[in-house]
């Protein structure tokens, strides 16, 4: 079940919002129905928008019709700053298209150019996958025999197109052989851990206990969790971490009950032009996404809504962050500088 | 709209469950309608549920067919443990019954018994009303000119058939003429916050805007936030409060962020039997609440599911208690003690 696939000149992938209930795929073939695809979530995550973007100006690549260069150049261009302004928050996605105008801005046979672009997107997405197979093998060794996880909204195989950070790395400890169950937070507003995050784990046989938001805080309090783990949107050159809302919530609660809380994410989320979490742009999303669900509404009409999309994790609650280089640890802007290099 | 209403030989109740999109008023003749609409959360919130307790009662009493004495107090027992076991954590529903019960164990002319139930169980309500009342103006004290509170769940004029004890508080300051602003958490599962505390406070003319549960922690951090006002189900007499699921989760991002966190409860709400919250009984409620969203199914077929309804805040979380009969500060357990001897 691959989040996203390259068939030749086109890019399948399955509609995230229709899951659980329904596995539709759909096949994409102009960039702006992979702009649609990114911005109405239909595939999510901040690996998988990174990878979605590759091909998604691969695609815009195949209808450019003209024999300069330069021409072509301009082109791709606009395709690219098309791709860029679907999601703001998500490093991946900016990273993915930086290195498919680069790989534009080499190209000296326009013969050849459509074809390089192509390959460049499909090797951006190989790296992708193998670098969450690495992270997931390296940070299941932080996850103990009989343990009782923590998740929040989804970072599994749906949301990297390859092993998933967090998910991953419980995928994997289970793999190992280790006793591990999970609690999923339902993960509000689109509901991502009720969704995707159950729905890949049950697929994984990892045993899972799907709660709202609200609760994970009275399971800390409970002693009936080990230990959270998530993935990551952004992450800045001091170790702060942007993530899905409710993730700041959910580090306090854990440092409050002195809850190990990692951060599973390639190194592609890293973002050394900021400094710091509170520079990370937060995407604001339609008031409609809290009022409604699937077209029911839960809300006096007219109500005000606030819908930030992300929130930011400051360092100081992250105990370690997982990436396929290596597992970092405070002070983090030091690892994080030394990896990067 | 009133919450509840003594209707002679009935009690009307309003179906919280339909708002806010349908106003549907219920007359209930039988006690068992009652222990159905407290058990289905028809009428829900502590105070609320402590008055619906004791009409409950009284609608009990009314059918009871018997010339004797011992036995009318009998049948009345057996009415008023069935509506006891409705919901086993707010205090105020069992503190009714006792009144009733008490009320029923001195009659001594059984011809007298049906009318003497009923006057308590309306002195009940006018009490409530009364306690809530004062409790509003002495904690809008508390809310200074400019504020914007944060409230979680619904604890106004629906919840407590009076005048509300979180929501009071904060109309209360309205009414004082202070510019205040509200951010009202949905409250997942039963979004008492999106569909009710949006609606009291939109009809209350207080500026509300609504989040998503996990959104409250990122407004916290953000500096949005002046104060957190909650209302509350049961008050050990350490000052631990069980309130709503997800208040523990607001209290700790609140002291975490330096913001003052309120409880506000009528004295019917307190618990001298229990030394401390871990003791504080917390209903598990069924998972469809979870699973489903207003009836929409959000999650796969058969996933496990967890749903306590209620957490426990700890005292050492809570800046102050606003009863009726004064704001209490730490140490709480004192101030308790003296309150209600």
């Amino acid at each position: 079940m691959k989040a996203i696939e390259w068939m030749g000149n086109t890019a399948k992938i399955l509609d995230q919002t229709q899951l659980p209930h329904k596995e539709v795929f759909l096949e994409l073939a102009r960039y702006q129905d992979m702009v649609s695809a990114i911005t109405e979530l239909k595939i999510r995550g901040a690996p998988a928008i990174g990878v979605a973007g590759g091909y998604g100006a691969a695609l815009g690549a195949l209808k450019i019709k003209t024999a300069s260069i330069s021409e072509f150049q301009r082109e791709f261009h606009t395709v690219c700053q098309k791709l860029a302004a679907t999601r703001p928050t998500a490093k991946n996605l900016f990273l993915a298209l930086e290195r498919m105008e680069n790989t534009a801005s080499k190209i000296t046979d326009i013969k050849q150019a459509k074809e390089i672009l192509v390959a460049e997107a499909i090797k951006i997405h190989n790296e992708e996958i193998e670098a969450t197979r690495k992270l997931s093998r390296l940070g299941a060794e932080l996850i103990k025999d009989g343990a009782t996880i923590l998740t929040h909204c989804n970072a599994g195989p749906l949301a990297t197109t390859g092993y998933g950070t967090a998910l991953g790395v419980i995928i994997q400890a289970k793999e190992q052989g280790k006793k591990i169950k999970v609690f999923a937070d339902e993960t509000r507003p689109l509901l991502q851990g009720a969704r995707l995050t159950t729905w890949e784990l049950k697929n994984a046989g990892v045993p899972v206990t799907l709660i709202t938001d609200s609760m994970a805080g009275y399971f800390m309090s409970q002693r009936k969790i080990s230990c959270v783990i998530v993935g990551a949107d952004r992450i800045t050159t001091n170790g702060d971490t942007a993530n899905k809302i409710g993730t700041y919530s959910v580090a306090v609660l854990a440092k409050e009950n002195n809850i190990p809380f990692y951060v599973a994410a390639p190194t592609t989320t890293f973002d050394l032009s900021l400094a710091s979490g509170e520079l990370i742009p937060i995407e604001e999303r339609k008031a409609n996404e809290v009022t409604h669900f699937q077209g029911v509404s839960t809300a006096p009409e007219g109500i005000s809504v606030a819908n930030p999309a992300f929130d930011v994790t400051p360092h100081r609650y992250i105990t370690a962050i997982i990436t396929e280089k290596g597992i970092l640890r405070k002070p983090f802007e030091e690892g994080i500088r030394r990896m990067l290099k």
